[in-house]
């Protein structure tokens, strides 16, 4: 039963052992093999250790648990991910060898203790990260260090470069190529919908990536799916662009910079969002698609991931020099985004603001906000002289071309060529709340209004979501509509309308703030 | 299938959804269940989220995770922890309600962001660290972010209590009640099962808890269970100690401290020893059994953990002043730990050690630092007057009442009462390691010799183990014996003398140390 490989000149004898396989008949994420507690203590494996496992030839690495019931002694416990990499079958005999930690894990240890880290450092983390060799609390204490001790500029740029080499880099051959980022949080802000084909109808080539929504009513990616497919790989894309100049696709369908799906997934349940890991999180996928400029937004204000304009304004400088280093010129504008921007919240009801600014028309925050990132771009890559982008993006859309270049990209997407507003599947379910007094509005809530158009479905249910019937000024009389909620089904509405009566989405501005008088002192 | 709590007034609604239970036939460690992943993103859960579980009036907390294949939209797969909290069978129907995150996971954070936290906080992590409430990256978190920010002097008494009251503790009612820790990494060093019967002889009370081996051949719960039981409940501890002054148990069969457990679990993939979770950890047994007076041996030197005296001298001082915040007097010995103590490693010849030095003879080290260790106590309870506690111990030795005393013990724990050094079970099979040269003996290193016990089978093999037949400073001629191996099977000898080959563990002095001549300058 015990083999010593004595070929072998490292320190830790890699001693051979023979075990039993037992299937679970489920995945676990990672590879992760389950040992006997006693037997696994006595041969030095512990929680966590790594292993080579090997069967007939064919070996995959795996990381050690340790269970003091769920296999016997000379058994060994395997998920699905291990039986599809060696394709072995319960009772099969497979080799376990001890491995060493990767050197990725004192790569980490070396951030936590507040040392900088190589640029073949941070790449071996990376590379381990995708190649799931590293476990959720390696992960986490990755993130947990670059948290506490920050990474500084050059670190930023290799975990950018690492990350972006994580998957597929799309090489157009052509220029200008030219992106834009928002940081996200603002309900209707759907802009790039409008920016990509006014950039694209005006020659220059946008290679867009998208999310999906997480805790919003609708991504992107979510609204363009209304209207076409999103998921495309990186060589279809590379033909979509070339053909229309332009796209916008779902990020996370093609594999670009995927270690970032990663990482996120680790941060999320902490809400970490170290600066370094962010920077190089939204820089990796601009660079994978070749971006030359770039525009981003950082909306600021009252429930935005930026109360405090002072931290996004740092936030803008580091975006600058990252892109810098990059060869990405970087521009970044501060928005407004206490409320929500245009009409719709969610997939149908936004694409239908989209349409109407395309056709000139639709919201007028929508349609301003769009053509000054669009302008922006305009300028940076040459394409209109300094101080006439803004004039630019608004006569491409009066001319009609920006929304027949958004037609042309839904049918290179595989979209039907003229959709109009009438197309969009706007749910039939329909509720309406009204106003409970006179008044001025003086804020309407982002994520509130992103709980009830979720709650009517969005953003799964395409047509479902809010339309807001007001403004931050407005003022509003008693019994008049002020949001109206569309859902596919009358039981989603009905709970759409319930969340909406608890969460009360819209304020109207007060004149008393608070009353006081000598028994409340 | 959509209810909600309109009586919950927090901010959050908790929207209470029925799924069908899918049983995954294996346990998990946490109460984790597995959620489709399309419909959790739909319902704003992400891995890591809370939620409570509910079936026929049980209720139960657990972890999400989420699954593309695993369960289908309306499933919830569980296992074992789950089915065993809420008896639930496959195809029953649980109401999952989502919980907001438990308010210790703010609390880590804060800690990574740098700040101190209250005695109340760190309470709360320890206590849902006991509850299973947070997940293995949360606790990874936390270890990163003790040793990132530190632990001031009040968070470690406070991180003490916590631990201390997340089991048992022994109210023994008596006084003076002694007790020593040493920091571990020296083979044989054995002093505890020497230490703790003087004490007792001399009318202190020793509740002695151990450890097993984690990496060495045998901690001193090993050693003693070649012996006896080690494994006892509180009130059994305490009732031996009342009875006969003293015992030698395990520490991790009791439920005292058991938090320290988890943590160490934590700890040990990224060998993280932040110095305030290594004070906590060894103070909280202290205080979990009463300890009024504490004696720390601290190993220093090549191959210990403190190869830099400066280090050691600094958690000196740590121990003792969270020893006097915790009214625990505190004293500590930095002794050499470089080599080996005793003759024996391994736990039946480790005991036989003990026996000799009990009855006046045996290896000189182990009687002097065992007499040096129980002679400060002595003092420190002021059963010696000072100055004489070292004799004092010697006294108790050769008048043969600390053997008399640890045979009483022995008994107290269920093993024979007159067991000799003829009744230990030391392995049949033997092989003799020779000098391969003349020499004077220079380094016999610890961690080798506690590998080459290991390969022969210990500690699981009580009579396998390695017997010294050479210390540091002796003059050695070519062929002389150095080292003799146990086992009790012969392929575990072949093994163990394969691994010491390989190891070479015994170094001789060296005259030259390097050679140069103009050819390789």
């Amino acid at each position: 039963m015990w083999m010593i490989d004595m070929n072998n000149n490292s320190k830790r004898e890699h001693v051979k052992v023979e075990y039993k396989i037992k299937v679970f008949d489920i995945g676990a994420g990672l590879p992760i093999i389950v040992l006997n507690e006693t037997e696994a203590k006595q041969r030095d494996l512990f929680v966590g250790d790594r292993v080579e496992m090997e069967y007939k030839g064919k070996t995959t690495s795996a990381i050690v648990d340790t269970s003091p019931s769920m296999v016997k002694e000379g058994e060994v416990g395997v998920f699905i991910e291990i039986v599809d990499a060696l394709k072995c079958m319960p009772g099969d005999r497979v080799v376990i060898t001890p491995l060493g930690k990767p050197a990725s894990v004192d790569y980490i240890r070396r951030k936590l203790d507040g040392n900088e880290l190589h640029a073949s450092e941070i790449e071996e983390i990376v590379k381990d990260l995708m190649a799931n060799k590293l476990s959720e609390a390696e992960l986490a204490v990755f993130v947990a260090g670059v948290y506490a001790r920050g990474l500084n500029a050059e670190e930023t740029v290799s975990l950018t470069n690492a990350i972006m080499q994580s998957g597929d880099t799309l090489d157009l051959g052509v220029s200008p190529v030219v992106d834009k980022h928002c940081a996200g949080g603002v309900a209707g802000n759907r802009t790039t919908m409008v920016v990509v084909p006014i950039l694209a109808a005006a020659g220059a080539y946008m290679p867009k990536t998208s999310s999906r929504a997480i805790t919003s009513a609708a991504g992107t990616a979510d609204t363009m799916e209304t209207l076409c497919n999103v998921s495309f790989t990186s060589d279809e894309i590379r033909d979509i662009v070339l053909k229309t100049h332009g796209c916008i696709v779902w990020g996370g369908g093609a594999h670009l910079a995927p270690a970032d799906d990663k990482l996120i997934r680790i941060r999320y349940p902490f809400r970490l969002d170290p600066r370094g890991m962010l920077l190089a999180s939204i820089m990796a996928k601009k660079k994978a698609v070749g971006s030359q400029f770039l525009v981003i937004d950082l909306p600021i204000g009252r429930g935005t991931k930026f109360e405090d304009p002072s931290k996004a304004k740092e936030l803008a400088k580091d975006f600058i020099d990252i892109g810098n280093r990059l060869n990405i010129k970087t521009q970044v504008f501060l928005t407004d985004g206490s409320d929500p921007i245009g009409y719709g919240v969610g997939p149908a009801l936004e694409c239908k603001d989209v349409f109407e600014v395309l056709q000139g028309a639709g919201p007028q925050d929508l349609f301003n906000k769009s053509c000054l990132l669009a302008g922006s771009l305009l300028e940076a890559a040459a394409i209109a002289p300094k101080g006439s982008g803004y004039e630019m993006a608004v006569g491409i859309i009066k001319s009609g071309k920006a929304f027949q270049k958004l037609r042309e990209i839904v049918e290179a997407q595989g979209g039907s060529r003229n959709l109009s507003v009438d197309d969009l599947p706007i749910g039939k379910y329909k509720a309406e709340i009204y106003a409970e007094m006179d008044g001025r509005v003086d804020h309407i809530s982002n994520s509130k209004i992103a709980r009830i158009a979720r709650a009517a479905g969005a953003p799964k249910v395409k047509g479902a979501g809010c339309v807001l019937k007001c403004e931050h000024g407005d003022r509003i009389r008693k019994g008049e509509v002020i949001i109206e909620i569309y859902s596919d089904s009358e039981a989603k509405l009905d709970y759409a309308l319930k969340v909406a009566q608890e969460v009360n989405p819209v304020e109207f501005q007060k004149i008393v703030l608070g009353e006081y008088n000598k028994n409340n002192f």
